[in-house]
């Protein structure tokens, strides 16, 4: 790929990010209630008023990276925007949970009501990321102090004794190690630390090798494969919760490592971050018939059980966008780039909805469009945007050009 | 429709029930733990050894149903079958609850030890069903009362207090009217009360009349729709909640109705069972351009937020035919066989597996096999079973030629 046609993608890229930030801007704000419409349909309008906290949050951290890294998003309204969602997650996102602890809700009304709660970690994360993310624009720091809380809570239930998130302690419900929550930790490492002094850096430090150290477990089989759920010391663990491929989440989980290697200098664990994490769920992710790469696999080749598990979704192709254009900008290797290039090929000619903006989410395995509103329940203003930021940077570092 | 061809059906129908039951007699029997794998795939091969609680109860009420109403199962190798199901049910399916409450476990492994709980009432259903079925086969009273006592904290579950199953109350979180728990209920009192003795069919007698009450208030927006869920007075709900539509379930509903409705000879409620819940959700469900049902659907036409909702599920076809097949057989009118015979015939030539026996249960909207498993978390020995089982004693009665 040449000079020229890396300058195109940036441009679309660029042009992409401009178009999704709007449709967000103009279509999801609540201002009656604060917060954000997450169900929203092709043409922008709201079909739900439900409002998913993972979503909330992530609308929060999205606008304010961008406030704080992109001169062309350092506006008021985006300001603004965030800060108003930050003020909504913190005054209803909260709610005491069934052991008395406080847990934040996985969705509220519009007007705020908790309507229920997970039994996992995922709305904190989010929540933790929103907080620490507009400290950073607003300078309080009660709220880089909440989120500091927050992720000694998380940390607890993770590590120590995750009684307190609510699910029954049963005899066959043996503790495992499922990618996700080592991920997003690590994520919020990262998160937590990004130019904040030595003492929040050491004492982050640990966590972030203990999740790294995780996600490695994650390589099974030889190093053939990444298996989405092992054991707590690393073993496969039986029948199709043990044999389940998730490729988009070993991709992200990808970026995550590469970031990490080259932040701590570790040149082996960006080899591995590339083998394992890269470019082998492309090679068994990929649909060689359709194009896309495949929501969920068996290991063993046997059908999965969930029933979405040929579609193909949006979110893991915004993994693959980027961790195949930080591994290319990070080695150089052309082979990488080829991968980008087909990757960015699919999304255009398939979830990039040139009429009413933004992207599709749910396509089916041949490529038709399945589920046709642009925000939903698990779909906000998230990963595509924050696909379209990651690339847009890596893309002007790579043309020594940049914003 | 000739006679000819309703003999015809009647022969496949036979012929097709014969080789479902001898597919699970084959694969499905657990000999060293007792119970049933349900995880099994295309070639009768199990792929995963979890044991879901749903499954087991339906596969003891199935196999005892068959015993004692169709001579030709009335074998020991069935009888055998279903007390070896019931005795592993009864030993590890009661499990004590988050609130100290017993609870019946929603999966177990292999070994019976339990792996997860629902915050629902539907182990439970397929447990009394079990139990009262097979108390009718082996004379057991103590089963009999089992069903009637767990019978009991069920209804307190739905019209008293929920607070034993373990959902946090939260302040969004508003009671509904959802269509599944009528239904099942309904289903259960004429499970209990079947062929039993005065006591016992006035005890029931009010819940029948309410769960009728209940389910009739799903007909909406003046007789056009049936809508899944509804307020506890019977309104319309806001969102993507109040505009769902599941066609499958509606059928299913109906043909409870129609039993219902000659039991207690009520002829409005005949009619409006066949108006509102065996024509429409087929008016509403049936997908004119690649034929099948729906999964899901928004009765305002807004793509459905699950991303299953436009495939082709075995159950709700299962129900299609005996919805139709009997309202035809109470009313005579030709446009229900014809409708009988649509369904019949996409059930053959799609869902039928010629090569290994049993149906597959899950297509793409086009009808294209998407999962190709032949039992998993959600399908077992039951709907199919059910539908040909129910079909061919209505066909008997309809050819004037009982088995």
């Amino acid at each position: 790929m040449s000079a020229v046609k890396l300058e195109e993608c940036r441009e679309r890229i660029r042009a992409e990010l401009d178009n999704v930030v709007d449709f967000w801007l103009k279509y999801s704000h609540d201002t009656v209630h604060g917060g954000f419409f997450t169900c929203i349909g092709k043409d922008g309008k709201v079909y739900d008023e439900l409002k998913y906290v993972w979503l909330q949050g992530r609308q929060v951290w999205m606008y304010c990276r961008l406030y704080r890294s992109m001169d062309r998003f350092h506006k008021p309204e985006i300001l603004e925007a965030a800060k108003a969602g930050g003020a909504f997650l913190r005054k209803f996102a909260r709610v005491s949970g069934s052991s008395g602890q406080w847990k934040c809700a996985f969705c509220l009304t519009r007007d705020g009501k908790a309507v229920k709660i997970q039994r996992t970690i995922f709305s904190e994360c989010f929540y933790i990321m929103a907080m620490d993310e507009l400290s950073r624009v607003t300078g309080d720091k009660d709220m880089q102090l909440e989120a500091e809380q927050m992720m000694e809570q998380l940390i607890f239930w993770v590590q120590k004794d995750s009684s307190g998130l609510g699910r029954p302690q049963l005899p066959g419900d043996v503790p495992t190690n499922g990618m996700a929550v080592p991920m997003m930790l690590l994520c919020l490492v990262q998160q937590l630390t990004e130019g904040r002094g030595q003492e929040v850096v050491q004492k982050y430090r640990e966590l972030g090798s203990w999740c790294v150290q995780q996600i490695l477990q994650h390589i099974q089989r030889d190093g053939t494969a990444i298996l989405e759920n092992v054991s707590l010391e690393g073993a496969e663990l039986p029948g199709c919760q043990g044999r389940l491929q998730n490729p988009g989440h070993a991709l992200e989980a990808g970026w995550f490592l590469l970031q990490f290697s080259v932040e701590r200098g570790d040149e082996e664990l960006q080899r591995t971050a590339i083998d394992k994490f890269v470019e082998l769920p492309y090679q068994y992710g990929w649909d060689k018939e359709h194009g896309g790469l495949f929501y969920f696999l068996d290991v063993d080749g046997h059908c999965p059980t969930q029933l979405e598990w040929s579609m193909k979704l949006w979110w893991p192709h915004c993994e693959a966008l980027i961790a195949f254009l930080m591994a290319y900008s990070q080695t150089k290797r052309p082979e990488l780039l080829e991968r980008f290039s087909q990757v960015y090929e699919y999304i255009f000619s398939h979830f990039s909805d040139a009429e009413n903006g933004e992207w599709f989410g749910y396509l089916t395995q041949e490529g038709k469009v399945a589920l046709d509103f642009k925000g939903g329940p698990f779909k906000g203003f998230f990963h595509v945007p924050r696909c379209l930021y990651m690339c847009e940077r890596i893309l002007d570092d790579l043309l020594e050009n940049k914003d």
